[in-house]
């Protein structure tokens, strides 16, 4: 007899590491894991008069059913806001609101994806976005990728070997997990690449508002030119993440295919929230928010980088994110992160050991590290227990590591 | 070079249906279309003051993210609510949270179905469920149905006929689009079939505690005894669908693949709603609620039904549903109901022809009403003019009706 289930879920597997990290909800646990906003930042109070009023004017409106592609008003703002900021030329017909951008992941497998399809991917990339598209059962192709983004020559000779390339899946500025920028030059090599391979470009851009320091490259998106470009954004990182709202920008004949998968995924995101959402930007000012969440984040990312050199021993080396949630650290090549994360632990430290964010694993000597959920004592505090540790792996393994490391 | 899209966006097209009712939007146009509960049901003062005490009591909490399975208070209060109202043995980690109940039937096609499984059905079945699965390119296996629900023999005789029948998807109480609910001699006889077949039962009740008269059979996850039941249940119909929380409850080794699945569409349903949600379901009796809801849609139910018998020609049936939103009329068989549409859209007035709820296609001469979003004054309005429209075509083709009515 054949299975209960479809053949996808052979290969969907729940992840050992997520449960290791079920224990940082406990508070007495310092917490590098998740890609959690701090929850000071939440604008709490706004939120409150905003719903009240929200209820009163429109109440029935924001309590009933509405249509798939999001409320008229809110796709306007997005589509004003993307223009200004990113230098798009969007119109509100162009942004489809979804559940959060991971929804703008799964439906861009549904839409996009037949079993062996090839998605090329940066090395490393967003665990999430490995997770959505799986459930399609694509060969994902990891492109080397070093500080300016994926290497031009790697990504065509990848693209030349590949039977079925659908998507190139990036987020090119201060990337999930390695904190990493794309540059102006490789991210135009990227459009040329996937305009000569006929490839549609995924750009995943949950934190490009969250700029530290210098100046951010155009994204993908202003610079398409015709190479067709999804854009995913968000409000998680910038709003709060509770209320589930994302958005994606897709060109003309590829939108109506997400508008259709996504009615039948959910009908429609929640209109209370969404809602919610346009009463807070009509009447708040989101862009000083966002000012003051890079302020918090910002002297986070420095009290990490602060504490990386003082505690953590020689030999491991780490990224110096511009912006965004996250840094990444290389460890001597036998040191193990997914140990290191089990120790970590008895000690009341979490973080996300870098091998879940190869689609095609390996890279075992790696970790993630989110600056943004912790206060700067804590960051301290935790980085002291985690270089304690790291300190003590590498020491038992002095010859293994020398031997090792180039 | 291949599609730029996936196999399945081929056999997805959009609703021409959903084109012409797009004008339903439209304040002076009756519409029996929707599947629309009435909005002023919805409690907005409660959900103020609830929204409000949450934000002061747990906002940070229910701004950030949460887990993929649903808030723990949530699920415990589905839980007991369904073992009190339907009898079942489920508990709090049973339930899985979604985005709507048309999330739980995303979740279903993606969990089960690979290209070219059977999905046994109802004919006519629910058309959002045919949206959501035809994304995993199932072939639906309709199967003949009466007032009593799916015909044993017929089941029986297509079952045996199936290469890989992965599904029975049923709505047995209220059934969208007919109305109809079936005895508990054809719900035993059910899962009976699905027992010896090994096929899974997916129960889809979303109006079942919508009764206006007379004793609801027993749900099958109150009698699925080691029969696999994945049972889908909403608040939109009870509390207000524009918060999109719907649950789904699953036996032991089936609930884990789905929350696997619903982490990778969309990590978790909104923290915001679920806790407002569980503050409305704390503080207030929302069984009451649904009592006031029932004497509002009965008595809108019975307009629709004397104006049946007042304004439709002879030859037409319909039928008369004891609880959910919807009744279904089949009209003289070469009446076409998609013609209909046209003409009564001329005159202000909406419905769904029911074409739309069979996989298979055909049976133009029928259509579905609802008649919980209009006031009964508007349903008397709309049903005379509607009535007008189907004397007139009728009329029009008097011999050809005459010979092909049996």
């Amino acid at each position: 007899m054949s299975s209960r289930f479809a053949r996808r879920m052979d290969v969907m597997k729940a992840s050992e590491i997520r449960e290791l990290l079920k224990v940082t909800q406990r508070p007495e646990v310092i917490s590098f894991g998740g890609g959690l906003p701090a929850p000071e930042s939440f604008p709490i109070e706004e939120i409150k008069s905003v719903v009240t009023e929200v209820l009163e004017r429109e109440g029935t409106r924001a309590l009933q059913y509405s249509t798939t592609e999001g409320d008229p008003r809110l796709r306007a703002i997005i589509a004003q806001r993307m223009n200004s900021r990113l230098g798009t030329a969007v119109e509100a017909d162009d942004i489809l609101v979804t559940s959060g951008s991971q929804q703008g992941l799964d439906l861009t497998g549904k839409v996009m994806l037949d079993e062996g399809d090839e998605v090329l991917c940066e090395s490393p990339t967003y665990l999430g976005a490995i997770n959505a598209l799986t459930a399609y059962r694509p060969r994902f192709v990891e492109v080397p990728t070093d500080d300016d983004g994926m290497i031009p020559a790697a990504l065509e000779e990848r693209l030349s070997h590949c039977n079925a390339a659908k998507l190139i899946y990036v987020i090119p500025t201060f990337q999930n997990p390695s904190g990493r920028t794309w540059s102006v030059e490789r991210r135009i090599a990227l459009l040329a690449a996937a305009a000569r391979h006929g490839v549609t470009v995924i750009e995943d851009d949950p934190y490009g508002q969250l700029v530290y320091e210098g100046e951010t490259p155009p994204s993908l998106a202003s610079m398409a030119h015709g190479v067709p470009v999804v854009y995913l954004g968000t409000f998680s990182k910038i709003f709060c993440p509770g209320m589930r709202i994302g958005w994606l920008a897709a060109p003309r004949g590829i939108y109506e295919k997400y508008a259709l998968v996504k009615q039948g995924a959910d009908l429609h995101t929640s209109t209370f929230t969404q809602s919610a959402l346009v009463g807070y930007l009509e009447r708040h000012d989101i862009d000083a928010a966002i000012g003051r969440i890079r302020d918090l984040y910002r002297a986070r990312r420095d009290a990490m980088l602060q504490a990386l050199e003082a505690e953590f021993p020689p030999g491991v080396t780490w990224t110096r994110p511009r912006g965004g949630l996250f840094l990444w650290v290389t460890l001597p090549r036998h040191t193990n992160a997914r140990e290191a994360l089990v120790h970590a632990l008895k000690r009341d430290v979490a973080f996300v050991p870098g091998g879940s964010f190869f689609p095609n694993g390996g890279h075992e000597n790696t970790m993630r590290l989110n600056f943004s959920n912790m206060p700067e004592p804590r960051i301290r505090e935790g980085m002291a227990r985690l270089g304690a540790v790291l300190r003590e792996m590498v020491a038992a393994a002095p010859a293994q590591n020398a031997a090792a490391t180039p």
